[in-house]
């Protein structure tokens, strides 16, 4: 692969995840939308077959790592990190152009939302802000390292699940299985392992759409939480190593 | 393919869609309909299930199209013209049985429904006449150019994730497991981006019903909303072709 | 396949679908049950899975068939009505042992759920008798036609999709991936077009189960509701013929 | 396949298994979980996705057995003892890392739900203690042969479905496709059977946790309930037994 391709394929790979991701909390959340309320079970399949489009669609350009933490969890499988800071640059500018298209796709339902005075103190789904949680998570109850060891647990499923995929699918990678695999995946860890915390795993998906509620012009929206944001960024960076040296042990 | 099994091949592949399409809606919506309800998970999984049925029944007639989006998509990717037409002619005609055969399957249901006088006047999941929902999409704001961005936005992914799946498949194009690949996509983009205007991302899925509602002797159905029906035409038409334009640029 | 193998398969199997699709309702439906008022979308996916299992484990033996509309659609198809028989009687065997054992696994609710006050009234999910619909269908508005379209639509769909598999399959018939495909079109039908009448689709599926309410000393149990019962069998029956007619016209 | 491989294999697997399994009972119940009350729909399809989760990454080193009640059914159908021990080690081992690794993870959860005079004397999805339910099954209704009885059924469907994966699979065994399969079909028992006791169907799911929960410094926590301990361990080990014969009269 190409540094161009890796780089084409993450950035259209993570923004895809995060415009279907942001995408169902936003449906999720807001006033006006013929979603609202759907429910938990709503969010989880909506993240995970966010990640099944995403990398379904760009497996062919980048290998679709989509996550800096499964990014160094294979550089540290494989002892190569040269494409490293190639992939965790498409994914970050990926995430930003995503979240951007989650504002533009709820344009209205943002302004209905943010200026009704029902609805614009209204706890959101993850995050203090008023519409934080539609870009960034938060957590429930704030306690450092449980924060932070919830967010490695949960990356420590993923990543191992995505490092194992080779050994079933006799080399072939992410493929048209792969894909659909790694979803139910991401739904487990989100039925089962995002009550505490709203389930990051991916320090991509949460920075990025964290920047973006900084820049971006809603009305009423709130701070960005930014000193919850390093958990998500590190929690599954630590969590994607683990499950390297988990692998490197167990299964290699 | 001849274009006599292509012709045949769309028409029952899309009569199919928006029998099970539509009849979701139904099912939902009409009083006196055990799922009643049922709410919006089960409505974008009804979608992708009745996605899933149509293209695995007909995929081996015509490439299962059942979406003149996909089909100009494919065109531009491909440079062929030449069927369109057909195709075209096929998921109109295909649309409009399936919207007749919605009507007949929930009859008593629409009947008891529209002569209720606490439902009559109900507003449908979407659009504006009392059952119009059942039929046509609807915004839940009306916005001229966010309606239609978010159209084109949902069909982008849509068709994107049509066209590279011959990227995975090995060529062999929408197969059985494509069949299920594109049901989870269409989930995804209901969940996710089907909010503000309850995802069209297909111009026979949206008119033709919509001509059938305008013909049909339903009592109190209200109006069609002809002012609204020319976004989700135009919107996943351009949508369509934004997705080849992006994956001659950077998947071709 | 012998004889013996298709009446073992089928009525293995035919047991292992109602065991697990009558199942769901009880578990939906009554008293002391974890799963009670789990809602439409569960009572979908509690069939098309019990489809899933059914179809996965017994295709070996007989193809997997549990349904005797499948049964008369591959004959017309194919043309040889020679194993019809025994088909069928594997299926009504099988669809009576499987309700006596949802009876069984569901005996203490059962009791509790007949024999108390507050709930010996209730409206059954699906029929007239208290408990009848976790045994058999019954439609939510009595209209003889209406209700017997609606039970050949479904079943059309269902076994137009079963017959096309061989094209995408490359004639390997109903084996892993099928199962899951079948599973997704059931919970489709369920979805969409089980609104009116509860979606029988499948004689066996709805006349032994009925049999087996009549026999069972429930407490309180209500009729049986036999002046439906024809409209389930008869339906499908007709429907699993059209699709075969479809098929030999469009398709073969 | 070497003992320490099948012991780490079982370990790591039913670890990752209990760990969201468990965690989808402490999400839907605990207090300050973003997915409180998000149902029994939730509660079935995140066992489901841990069983493949767990399956999907553990078939290469064990064969992802992960249950006793599934290495005495191989074992029988074998005649082939040998492992067994192995196995099940591994299993009781996983399943307590498993149980602690939900305690860790839901850590902040558990201390606000059982210090909260509101929700400590909660009625548990499953089980007695306030608690329990997130750890180990209890009954809606205690009675001895009826809880065992549908621990045998719903064990037998299980173990059924696992034998008879061969016969699909070309011999592959537990790979890509069948993990997708196995998780279906444990939602399929929890939607279907779930209902009287809460579907252990793994002596090790339940015996495992429980053994944690007594050992855990959880407040309030109640008791353990071990009268009723035996029954989830039997009822599945006798539930394995019966499908292997049931195997090998009617596929072998």
């Amino acid at each position: 692969m190409s540094s161009s391709d890796i780089f084409l394929g993450e950035t259209i790979g993570t923004a895809v995840l995060i415009l279907l991701g942001g995408g169902v909390c936003a449906a999720v959340t807001l006033k006006s939308s013929k979603a609202r309320n759907a429910g938990w079970l709503a969010i989880t399949f909506g993240w995970g077959f966010a990640v099944m489009t995403a990398v379904y669609m760009t497996a062919s350009l980048s290998g679709a790592h989509l996550n800096p933490a499964v990014t160094v969890g294979i550089a540290i499988k494989d002892g190569d990190w040269g494409n490293v800071p190639v992939y965790v640059a498409g994914q970050m500018l990926g995430a930003m152009i995503g979240a951007a298209l989650v504002w533009v796709t709820y344009y209205g339902q943002f302004q209905a939302h943010l200026r009704d005075p029902e609805t614009v103190g209204e706890k959101p789904i993850e995050g203090p802000g008023p519409v934080l949680g539609i870009f960034s998570t938060g957590p429930e109850i704030r306690n450092t390292w449980q924060n932070l060891v919830t967010e490695i647990i949960g990356t420590v499923v993923l990543v191992l699940a995505v490092l194992t995929q080779g050994l079933n699918d006799s080399g072939k990678g992410l493929g048209v299985i792969g894909a659909l695999i790694t979803a139910f995946v991401v739904v487990s860890i989100g039925l089962s392992l995002g009550g505490p915390t709203g389930y990051a795993i991916n320090p991509a998906r949460d920075l990025g759409p964290r920047i973006v509620h900084a820049l971006l012009p809603l009305p009423n929206k709130g701070g960005s939480d930014w000193s919850y944001a390093w958990i998500p960024v590190a929690g599954p960076l630590i969590g994607g190593a683990i499950a390297a040296g988990i692998y490197n042990i167990a299964f290699a």
